[in-house]
């Protein structure tokens, strides 16, 4: 097949080396031979003739899908698609694939570190900091304390996995309600609201769609117990940021630890640098450099291999759902 | 026996109670009853029949112990015996206690919270966040890290458990060379320069001691790798806080998570409060009032069966070693 990675090869945001396009073919055997890659952002020298697009969302965007007339598979090599809503560049005759899953491990050991950061006071010790104050304040043991995690994809499952072995009541909030090996109770997201009054930690890992758009609004956040803390590592726009400077700055909540937010980079004059008890990370949490990549083009070589064979790849993208 | 409880009820150190008391009693069974048993800071009232103390160190250090002549067991109700070296104010014939152990959960997850902050770079985005700085920097998953732990007891076993589960490379360091079940290598403190040099994370959970005093000096900051990290649990004296400052803004270390400092509160005007990439936290990390006093009046119980017993208590202090 004619396999075009579209990106350049030399920019901040780790694309995907010839090296590493070779060792992956490499892991996945025969069905790693035989193909015609290239690797350039000239779409024009490609358009013919390629079947597979894999590129990060951004890319996508700038390419007219539809004037390719033998592509077939588009892989993203991101998770999070939201960029792509509603989906009008995806020509009907392309599947759209992403890379669920690569995000497991590494965001789960953030979460790890939030989850913990929260029950030890952490939001506010970093504040206390800032304002060269000492004032002792004492933390929890996390198997006292109840986490909702909002979202069992891949990150999600990681958080409930540390959650567990942290000894925590886990209550998994997702699309259904099937049960979750490391969730105690699962509903699904209509039972939100009841959920929230007995949350101390909420944790959103579900992604940005038309229905979790604020999901966490100023209404919900309301709900929450005294003291309770918030982590995001899905996208910005799944809380109200303002209502949640808010009940911070109220005392309402203990604290919150953010990976996303909903400007990024956050503009300087954001009220979020300085809000109490709030910490916040550059949209890391999930990044792990050294196996991002090789993950990612297995994640691919597992997609081509059930499409060669008929089947559903394993991370088809649901246009419907979202993601 | 008369059993003195030498502290006031109402302070915010959470002096033991006496429901407590009679809770950790009733737990002891016969060895909790048939005792004379006094809560306060008089001590002329009972010192001519007090057998037992159970006080904190710093109300140890208001009393005259060599005038109670039937003082027979001192139970200090914290672990740490530094602020009593050099022991000239305990009887020759009394046997000092202190409560290690009491420490190794919660002060666990501390550990394993500050061990995650330094793989996911917390530090530097917190040093960001006040300067309203967005920059991304990458995390490592903590099995790519090696770390040091310095001090194997109740604090040091803990965060090594966490360590282990993360999937690190852990060196321990004790007094001795004995095996430890979560290390994969122990050595005594005359091989500590050897191993800073192959360290990430280097975590000091020992107790302050003539021979810990200024363990961490600047010549063996120095031997730390470029990017390596700094957690202190144990006491501030460990280590040379102006060294480590001046390693920090340097860049030539990554971070470094404090819970304890050679000056407590930490004065306003220390330059550690804005140090870059420095954590402060108030010294709490093992702090757990829901189970502090329970458990260490438990350790006491042990320690009194095995001296009627004419055994060695489990948590007698050893003088020589300081702890």
């Amino acid at each position: 097949m004619h396999i075009h990675f579209h990106d350049t090869l030399d920019h901040e945001k780790l694309p995907v080396q010839p090296a590493e396009w070779e060792a992956a073919a490499k892991r996945a055997g025969a069905l790693g031979q035989g193909h015609v890659v290239t690797f350039s952002t000239d779409f024009d020298s490609v358009r013919d003739s390629v079947e597979v697009i894999i590129a990060p969302p951004y890319r996508l965007q700038q390419i007219d899908m539809h004037s390719a007339p033998k592509l077939k598979i588009i892989q993203s090599t991101y998770a999070g698609m939201d960029s792509l809503h509603p989906f009008d560049m995806i020509p009907k005759t392309a599947l759209l694939l992403n890379n669920r899953g690569v995000h497991g491990k590494r965001a789960g050991e953030y979460c790890a570190m939030a989850i913990l950061m929260l029950t030890n006071k952490m939001p506010l010790f970093i504040t206390q900091q800032r304002n060269k104050h000492w004032q002792r304040a004492i933390g929890s043991l996390a198997n006292r304390q109840r986490i909702t995690i909002v979202g069992l994809g891949a990150i999600g499952t990681g958080a409930a996995g540390w959650a567990r072995k942290l000894g925590m009541h886990i209550t998994g909030i997702r699309h259904g309600d099937a049960p979750h090996p490391d969730c105690d109770e699962t509903f699904p997201m209509s039972e939100l609201d009841k959920v929230l009054t007995a949350t101390d930690i909420l944790l959103l890992a579900c992604p940005l769609t038309p229905l979790t758009t604020n999901l966490l609004s100023r209404e919900r956040i309301a709900l929450l117990p005294n003291g309770a803390g918030v982590i995001n590592v899905g996208r910005g726009k799944l809380l109200d940021q303002e209502a949640l400077c808010d009940a911070l700055e109220a005392g309402h909540l203990g604290g919150a630890v953010l990976d996303v937010f909903a400007v990024e980079p956050i503009p300087p004059a954001d009220r979020i640098w300085t809000a109490q008890n709030m910490v916040i990370t550059p949209h890391m949490s999930a990044d792990d450099p050294l196996a991002y990549n090789a993950d990612t083009l297995d994640i691919f070589f597992e997609n081509l291999a059930a499409y060669l064979a008929g089947k559903k790849p394993p991370t088809l993208v649901d246009m419907a759902k979202g993601y």
